[in-house]
């Protein structure tokens, strides 16, 4: 096991009805700005139950936070977070809000140009605090401390951590997916899935518990992610894929281990060029990602096709192909394709992909920081 | 899955050589209290490795804090507390310094009768911040807010909880444990253990990561408990053990579940009256009491017997019979033994036992509140 710091203090408030109980969490007399997406948290009456809840204090919103939200619209809610003097700022929504949120929360206070939180790494001193009330199970953004977040006018989409935007609470109610259109189910099942192996499908360095966690993910997510499709109302399930996906990048399974990202890089430049949703992504990514790096990956590639799969019968490079191809029939069954063909995007696509990986800087990727240029056109060529 | 709410603030400062790294985490011009034990931490240099990374504090010692701490010790770390102006704790040793770290820390600048946070749960509404430095991993109490003190005057073993408990950091040195007695190493292992069946060998509430996590953490004991004991000096098993130890109770994989903890209120009892280890208690009484209980726990008892001892042949109750076997064993095999006669313990000391636990009002407990000084009697005989 690798030395590791591990610290999350974010407090999480898990079941039905918990969104009654948020004001125990947010100072009294503060100004609140609650940040939302679409009109789907009005439909629902989610809003409605957030004012509700949120009774005696002052309180803004701000709606229109995109999927892959846009600095540009970030920028409009900045300006008001700071024009009305906000001191506590509520993400109402799924990952694309949350992420938002921290970047709304970093960058009203900070001193410089918001934009070098993102584009430089500045670092950021101070944050307004925050809290989230989740809609849909997928990121993880809940219960950490990064954001993603994109430029439309030059088309990057990059990352900032800082321990100054942990949610100071988040409130997860199952009964608030219950309504997700199933292509939302299905990606936060595969972003989740993805999430997990990118902390676990590396190398070994004998971190049994970390192990056993992320195969634990994964397993619940194969048993629950399909029912989830068929019984939109199983409160069971929802509940088990929430609490699943929050903890698949709350840094726990991550700790102490070599860690990939890859998949995620590759899959980014997918979302900017092409606007595939993010989980679309790492499905069509991570089946060939995996077969393009089987060798540096095999001894866990071998545990995973065991304990994840069942898979013992054969001989190892067998076991390999059936878990990679396990893999992608499992995201197929939640009908998101794994392939670039399948969301009409030919091999022609590809030069501009690797061009953008290139400016990005993503050169040195995965858990040996040597996965190349050439490496990554191939699996985009794999993946096609 | 039942509502919960899960916050766990502790950093933690995992790996080799992470004691130079705790002046970071305390504020500078702290007055510190260094906490510990007997001569241990003297003679292995754990105590000079910690004055060393010191540097610039004014530097306070409190030793004495035996297993099983005090309340009567413990006071007399409170006066000294109080006296120096003490601003912040640092616990260098197990989980029996830890736990009274954290009474002092509560009790210092408590206004009433220190003896009410234990006796009669009153609030704790400060405590000076502090930190740790494990030496032994077992209790978990380096990242959790409990805290269980003795009066020896009374013969009381009570428990208290806090918010304000939590421990700032903690640092987790697996080559800090290296030099322990093969006895503490072995009660460690069934000390964890025992944690993870109380939150997890109860009913199904279809909490399927609380579960697998709970399993994970079970197996990596079972894996590494007896290695640990062979090859005292093996790194890997030693972290391995240590981060099991700890989640096995900082409140994650209880979270959203019901819990037991009827095992360790009969063990608390034999403790008091007969000094045994905490963890001896537990062997004793866990395979008494899961036998005493299979109907209640019977759906999880054979999800225990499949997932942790591979148990898949033969009726319910023959794997069930396997399991709770396997379980004593699996102690047996670390030297602890499993019946109140291997520690020259008889029958005839059960109506004290009993008399203690109506004392202390266990007459309510398990996962059902239901189990009763009665049947409590019986576990106590059927350990015998």
């Amino acid at each position: 096991m690798q030395n590791f710091t591990f610290h999350n203090p974010t407090r999480i408030l898990f079941g039905k009805g918990r969104i009654a109980d948020i004001a125990r969490e947010i100072p009294a007399a503060a100004r609140v700005l609650i940040t939302y997406g679409g009109g789907s948290v009005v439909k629902t009456g989610t809003l409605a139950e957030v004012k509700a809840a949120l009774k005696g204090y002052t309180v803004f919103e701000f709606s229109g936070i995109e999927p892959n939200p846009t600095y540009e619209t970030l920028m409009q809610a900045v300006e008001l977070a700071r024009r009305e003097k906000i001191d506590f700022l509520l993400a109402v929504g799924g990952g694309s809000v949350i992420d938002g949120t921290k970047f709304i929360a970093a960058a009203a206070p900070f001193a410089g140009d918001p934009w070098d939180i993102l584009a430089r790494q500045a670092k950021v001193r101070s944050a307004i605090p925050f809290g989230c009330v989740l809609t849909l199970s997928a990121t993880g953004s809940e219960m950490n401390n990064g954001a993603v977040v994109t430029r439309r006018a030059s088309n990057d989409k990059l990352v900032f951590l800082s321990s100054q935007v942990f949610p100071r609470f988040s409130v997860l109610d199952p009964v608030k997916t219950f309504t997700l259109p199933p292509r939302q189910v299905a990606n936060g099942v595969v972003d989740a899935f993805v999430h997990v192996i990118e902390q676990y499908l590396t190398y070994p360095v004998d971190a049994k518990v970390q192990d056993r966690f992320a195969e634990g993910l994964l397993l619940t997510l194969i048993e629950e992610g399909p029912k989830a499709l068929q019984e939109p109302e199983n409160y069971s399930v929802r509940a088990n894929l929430m609490w699943t996906a929050t903890l698949a990048l709350n840094g726990l399974i991550g700790a102490g281990v070599p860690q990939d990202w890859a998949t995620h890089m590759l899959g980014h430049e997918l979302t900017v060029l092409h606007g595939l949703d993010h989980a679309q992504t790492l499905a069509v990514i991570l089946p060939a990602m995996l077969q393009m790096r089987r060798e540096e990956k095999r001894e866990k590639l071998l545990q995973y096709a065991d304990r994840v799969w069942g898979l013992r019968e054969g001989s190892a490079d067998t076991r390999i192909d059936q878990a990679i191809d396990h893999t992608r029939r499992f995201f197929e069954s939640l009908q998101v394709p794994t392939r670039l063909s399948g969301y009409g995007i030919g091999a022609d696509a590809i030069p501009a992909l690797v061009a953008q990986l290139q400016r990005h800087g993503a050169v040195a990727l995965g858990e040996h920081q040597d996965f190349d240029i050439r490496r990554s056109q191939r699996v985009y060529e794999l993946a096609a």
